[in-house]
């Protein structure tokens, strides 16, 4: 169900949480720098967690790879971190991924991993369009309805376009984002790349901070979050 | 179950025939340059088919992919071939990539598509051991007792080891291999990756022709059959 704990459904913080519990007999919250929503993927999430329980960085990442298991989640490095150090608010950056594969035949091996568009995407126009948004403006066209962020303008640090083989690949970077905003922004790109709309539109869309202007969104099954970065201070520590 | 019909579950062969006979109502063999085991990928292999009904190409890939959902099938593409054209038989060369994730962690998002493992593998140690093999040679010990083929002498033309962050490739060219052979020689491999075995013992292997020599399989869900390659000719024709 992604990230976050669910009434309905496994998630990736109860997964992790319940293993916690296991090895130290703690109840513990684990906080993550983005909530990933149910189908978006991760290649590497930071997250943090208080325990009273001494454990070396080691055996903590070993037992909780051993305790996650059957679950699609693996613990990747553990460290210590500062007291003040939080992997919400002290995140400085975050970067994702959209796979768009470009081709008539439909995905085997990379079934519910990217988004599968059969039509040819025009790449030109979508990068121009992507240009509209960089920088700092009112995303509320691009923002869900259930988005708890306290402000709708954000800086938009990144939104490259590009391609390789049949895959289009759309990163985009910022200190943070949206709610949907990602999946709101390839979903515009597309009907941009589509011929749907002309790369001008990008910015009308943008101007309108109207959340009717906006295209469609993305499928959840071709996002992935890349990377939380933070300042030196906060990870040295 | 792999790429040939079985009785005890799907295959790919199995799922593309039954998608031929709806569209054509004829019982076809639908031949393929090799024949993947179970647990083994392909990211694009050549078949060919014999049907009387006309179809363009276009619509038989339309069709056949449209027929083969929910399976993790994908017809990448379709064309015409000349009579005497067989996927099997004017295969001139297979390429098949084999994937190791080499880090403590497990896979998440690849579990199942890379062979995990656990403990840091000497590059420089592998890729001496694969010269050993790289040439004309009788490959027995590394052929497995159910291989068809009617000689264990093949010519392997690359056999190459990199690293790309935290994965080993193993890259394998020749015009054909043994049922086994490219699982038994990155088992070994790995052998000499993990310091168990030296780079000469793949030679001492080798020269062993003896099945008792070999190291062991690597698993089949690290292999992925990348290419079927032809003569200008046959495709062509």
């Amino acid at each position: 169900m992604g990230w976050q704990r669910q009434e309905h459904g496994p998630s990736v913080q109860q997964t992790v949480e319940e293993a916690l519990r296991r090895m130290t007999g703690e109840a513990t919250q684990f906080i993550a720098a983005g909530r990933t929503d149910a189908g978006v993927h991760a290649l590497a999430m930071s997250a943090h967690v208080d325990i009273e329980r001494e454990l070396t960085p080691h055996r903590l990442r070993e037992g909780l790879n051993a305790l996650v298991r059957p679950h699609p989640v693996s613990i990747l490095e553990v460290g210590p971190v500062a007291d003040d150090w939080h992997a919400r608010f002290s995140c400085v950056g975050r970067r994702y991924l959209y796979r768009i594969l470009d081709r008539r035949a439909p995905p085997a091996l990379d079934a519910g991993r990217v988004w599968h568009v059969a039509v040819p995407l025009d790449l030109d126009a979508m990068q121009r369009g992507a240009e509209h948004l960089i920088g700092r403006h009112d995303f509320t066209t691009f923002r869900s309805a259930q988005c708890q962020s306290d402000s709708p303008v954000k800086t938009l640090d990144r939104l490259d376009v590009a391609k390789a083989g049949d895959e289009v690949y759309i990163t985009a970077a910022a200190r943070s984002f949206l709610h949907h905003q990602v999946r709101s922004m390839v979903g515009c790109l597309a009907l941009v790349g589509r011929g749907q709309w002309k790369p001008d539109d990008m910015r009308k869309a943008l101007e309108a901070r109207d959340r009717a202007a906006l295209g469609f969104n993305a499928p959840p099954h071709g996002l992935y979050f890349v990377e939380a970065v933070y300042s030196e201070k906060a990870t040295n520590d």
